[in-house]
């Protein structure tokens, strides 16, 4: 049994270990300062496909074959695989995972899919009823351009709080039993819609999501900033992550000292001329799997609390009128 | 603890009890066979709303509000949610659940949606993690029309064996204790893609991926169809009815005696012209929240395989000429 904390938060009385991951990336990751901490980084957008929606299958497979090697597993030694992608029915996803022949459970949880599939997974291996999962997400800057603003040879300008979908992949294998961090608590968040309409602010869209989860975590676990080492949403970016802190200032919780943004640490935003950042499923998935964990496993952290957000919007519902409901998916993993 | 018979099979020693079902229509399906055992059935195909959109989400509220109040519960007696559709981004599902606050896991598994939520929320239950869980899915017409064929005004001829997306939804509540039909079996399945590329065809398309998972299933709990009152697949239709019958007949297993597909149970077939039969997330979800589960309760059927189908191609991957990898999810409901 786990001991449920609050409506929204499981203490894991049986913390699934994470044995390996892994993390694959593109041009812009590769001229980012996370470089050095991705498995592979490719210079061609297409991984050697025809289309990019075959690149980022591509970038999945290579994220899974790299995760599986790293823990000296076979694809039939999961029990299952959870992931998802952006890509209009996530077809990212299924098609990268078509021939490895695992159990399959597809998430959709826009960009706080990586966070999405590591609590699901966690309390899958909490309660007893799998050994070892999967859990995967990915972005690719060209599909995501395309499919949710323009074609990218079009050119479209660029907004300044508008982010740059990452080209990336990450995967993480979670296990019952094994050496490497765990994840000891899961909060699984609910829909928060404040009104923002703005499409190319996903920052403003999805803070106060990421606020709602982590004030629901601190308050379930009677902790707060101070008792981890860093905490990290998802891809809030440079906006996002003034408001979550301002809104935290509000509750007169001090975010300044150890609260960082995924989507401000991929690139370097000024340098690379990124606007308010990254973002995309892969933004938070490729931090997390590539320096996140490696600062967990060197013994650099202890414990951190990790926050993937996602905006739960389509072109469709915001042709229509409606503003962006936002989601933030919360675990807390110790070294 | 649960006991995992196979790679894809739980036996669940603490079953999942469904406390209530609620299901919701439109006008074909007041007209079909099983109008009777819906809930609400609209004859506006915008269910009140000012699209077709905002109607499927509208159709996701009124089936989650019945089956909570069939239960005499609130939202917040309920640890998770999760729930799925076939819109672009699942937005049918994500501003359905906005006002409900309840903690939210989206899931993507197209036709097969139905059965992915009951196979994780029984998990979730089984494994103690939770004590309550909403189960949701649904499907449009008109939605699906516009976004995968032709929008509906342009009055697209369709083929033999092209089905009708189903106006509907349905919602469960899962348990972990209380009186109602159990699931006691979850079969999670694989991606089976046997290179099918008709996207007018997705009862040959899904066909073998059902097969595979009932196979799974019949062979990790040493059962056949005969164990079974009824075996139920997704949306099928007549054609990948037939298919799915035809590959058991090669293993020399009889499933002509109590195998059926919801495809084929929603509508009048022939009467409604639907062609091959019904399809659409709403589909298995609306035959199971009505007909079946009733027949469970009023004690006419003892144990059922329930086993919705899914489909997971997007437009975009077929216009790159990829064939069609489909999905089944399997759960034994006994009364």
């Amino acid at each position: 049994m786990q001991t449920r904390l609050g409506a929204q938060t499981v203490a894991l009385e049986r913390p699934s270990v994470i044995l390996s991951s892994a993390t694959v990336g593109g041009r812009q990751e590769s001229e980012g300062p996370l470089a050095p901490y991705f498995d592979h980084l490719c210079m061609d957008s297409f991984f050697g496909e025809k289309t990019w929606e075959k690149a980022e299958s591509a970038m999945q497979k290579m994220a899974l074959s790299k995760a599986l090697e790293k823990a000296t597993l076979a694809p039939e030694d999961l029990d299952y695989v959870l992931a998802g992608d952006l890509l209009n029915q996530c077809t990212g996803t299924s098609f990268g995972l078509r021939d490895f022949h695992i159990p399959f459970f597809g998430l959709y949880g826009a960009c706080s899919t990586m966070g999405e599939t590591l609590a699901l997974g966690s309390l899958l291996v909490a309660g007893g009823v799998a050994q070892r999962v999967g859990a995967m997400t990915s972005s690719h800057f060209c599909t995501a351009e395309r499919q949710y603003r323009m074609p990218v040879p079009y050119g479209n300008q660029r907004t300044p709080t508008a982010q740059w979908t990452a080209t990336a992949a990450g995967c993480v294998i979670l296990g019952a039993e094994g050496n490497g961090p765990k994840i000891t608590t899961v909060t699984c968040g609910k829909i928060v819609d404040k009104g923002v309409t703005d499409v190319n602010n996903m920052g403003a869209a999805m803070a106060p999501a990421a606020y709602d989860s982590l004030r629901a975590h601190f308050d379930a676990t009677n902790t707060g900033p101070q008792d981890y080492d860093a905490v990290f949403t998802g891809d809030l970016g440079v906006l996002g992550h003034q408001i979550v802190t301002d809104m935290f200032a509000e509750d007169k919780v001090d975010m300044s000292q150890n609260y960082h943004d995924c989507g401000m640490l991929l690139y370097d935003v000024q340098k690379q001329d990124m606007h308010a950042g990254a973002s995309g499923c892969g933004c938070s998935a490729s931090v997390l799997c590539g320096y996140l964990l490696r600062q967990l496993s060197e013994g650099k952290w202890k414990k951190i609390l990790f926050a993937p957000t996602g905006a739960l919007l389509s072109p469709t519902s915001s042709f229509q009128g409606e503003s962006i409901p936002g989601i933030c998916h919360a675990v807390t993993i110790e070294a």
